[in-house]
């Protein structure tokens, strides 16, 4: 094996190992699409099997949006054949389950392929789904969050390792894998799709990532170790914000009320405030089991705008008022109590400010994803 | 007065009002170039002088980097005698000082500016510094500094308020000022420097913002929103690490070396430690007159590869070890104790790591900036 790809390999087992990704004896199921990266990712742990001890498995899910999408299967099946790797595959019509769930076809194809990827992994008893995330797209995912915003927990990245979810190439870029794939003759296929630059991810990686790299050159590395530093920190507030929030915050009416009293909020920093009220909203939207098992529906998100009128709910003068935070929950002050609260009947409504003047209207950032709730994914 | 400008002057007046800029009765220094931004400024708040209650006067500084500076300073002149506005001003040849301080031409004169602005707030009995930052000009910070690398508290943008330094246009974007300087016929001074994208400030303004606001057209304000949070965020950690780190610090040698004790840092986030480490690098650093008198000489900042170095050294099993944070400064352990001190000898020698093995180099970010040091402005 060349230098480079033995470089490679070394890099891979860094990331596991300083991550924990992979323990001795797991069962690995890989994801694969049959492009470069997932098939790279394959071979890699194909090839480190034996160093890693593990038993690996390929899936595979044709979304059936590209025409190409069953060869695309034929590859990847063939290629596990040659391994002797066990290959699992499912066959969902993307387009079809999209106008159902009024969502785009992008998020759709991410929830159907998930679903099927928890199952496959169920089915091999998996202890580990391995996907090919990489350093580009992370630089992506970390610009695409910062055009569409969200604030710290949310720009923060993809994670190395989420449940059973791990990503062992995070750390080697886009043309570290193809040069990899290039010395060791790997074969792939191209998905024609990603040269859409009405996408807003092909966007950022072919017009805007380019630049960063311009002014610096080592820009992935760079906005990888931003991303690690916010991440850090938005676990520690996060972490200080749940501690407050299960002191200070009442539950009533099954969860679907959350009391606070107005000066044990008066008193704390806007950066504790912003997750406890985050958490409040999560869990009175969560009591709503038709939210909760639709999978079409998404995480709710307070926009920072809805935040900014929430810190001046607490500091105002008046006895009552109240505001919509988003379309299923209600942050209202009784005298001295705080209570955000879930209220079905908004669904119908706009989202109405009373007693409060918002400087702007809610954002609603056009991020290539069709908005049909003011909930996005977090 | 037409209705666009008239909300360009309540935006001004909101600004002011939501983060106290200016008090009724305050001399304020209006800080201007001649270019469109400050011409503005010194207009909008002479035009709101008596709303606001206060006295203006007005500081220009000549750095002679291009040849019509004189022609600017004898425009902004003859502004003032039209309005009747106190104007100050000061000539310096930044070039020469750059040479002798061994900064680039930017930093140089941005030093000497703002030790002219001082001196002249100083004899105007200036209670406020008024400057003309605006909203695109946080956003390009944001996106410099998050090219170049720094962490969270680094990447929070241009305050609002800082000292006696005030920016009431940091919610306007340079759009909305040139158009108030259309619609009443305010006259400026084009910088033709602006347009040179070597410069790295030149090339996010003009490459990288314009395609970042393609995909959201209020990008501008969606990346304000999200430095808010990440402000708050730093400024909670930031407030939490000093407490720890004056119940754990100890100081030896006239602060030239900061003691902790191991099982003190080895229980606290990362998020924390971060910030200590920082704070301990300071201190030891300023504890050099040279370094804490020497205009030229910068902040020190902890590169993250270094912190990570330093989270390595307090998990380490060995009893004793050591490495260099920057030219100034070395973490070392001695058993149970982590020692973060100053040792002059290191400038003249490259950063060492004994014991570890860094898996990078040492981030030297391509920032525009010439570096000298390895300690660049936090």
């Amino acid at each position: 094996m060349d230098k480079f790809s033995s470089y490679f390999l070394k890099k891979l087992v860094a990331t596991a190992k300083d991550s924990g990704l992979i323990k001795w004896g797991d069962r690995v199921m890989v994801c694969v699409s049959g492009g470069a990266d997932s098939t790279v990712l394959l071979y890699s742990l194909y090839e480190l099997r034996s160093y890693f001890g593990i038993n690996i498995a390929c899936a595979s899910f044709d979304h059936k949006i590209r025409a190409e999408s069953g060869e695309d299967i034929l590859f990847t099946a063939g290629l596990c054949k040659k391994l002797s790797v066990p290959f699992y595959t499912e066959s969902r019509d993307v387009k079809v389950y999209a106008k159902e769930g009024g969502l785009n076809l992008e998020e759709t194809a991410r929830i159907l392929r998930y679903g099927f990827l928890f199952k496959a992994a169920e089915d091999f008893k998996a202890d580990r789904l391995a996907t090919a995330h990489h350093l580009d797209d992370f630089a992506e995912n970390f610009i695409m969050r910062l055009i569409t915003g969200g604030g710290a927990g949310a720009i923060a990245g993809i994670p190395v390792k989420s449940g059973i979810i791990i990503r062992p190439l995070i750390n080697h870029s886009k043309s570290e894998i193809k040069n990899f794939a290039d010395k060791n003759s790997i074969k792939f296929v191209e998905d024609n799709t990603n040269a859409d630059i009405k996408i807003l991810r092909n966007f950022v990686r072919l017009n805007i990532i380019p630049s960063l790299k311009e002014c610096n050159p080592s820009f992935l590395k760079t906005v990888k170790n931003t991303a690690e530093i916010l991440k850090k920190d938005d676990d520690f507030i996060e972490m200080s914000a749940r501690k407050i929030f299960n002191d200070i915050s009442k539950q009533e009416i099954n969860g679907k009320r959350i009391v606070f009293k107005k000066q044990d909020l008066s008193v704390l920093e806007e950066a504790l405030l912003y997750r406890i009220l985050k958490t409040a909203v999560l869990c009175v939207c969560s009591c709503d089991s038709k939210i909760k098992n639709n999978i079409f529906i998404k995480k709710p998100i307070v926009y920072y705008n809805n935040f900014k009128a929430f810190v001046k709910l607490i500091q105002s003068e008046k006895p009552n008022t109240y505001f919509y935070i988003n379309s299923f929950t209600a942050a209202r002050k009784e005298y001295d109590k705080i209570i955000i609260e879930y209220i079905p009947a908004a669904k119908n409504l706009f989202f109405k400010s009373f007693n409060f003047e918002l400087e702007e209207p809610l954002e609603t950032p056009k991020s290539g994803l069709k908005k049909k709730y003011n909930i996005i994914i977090g």
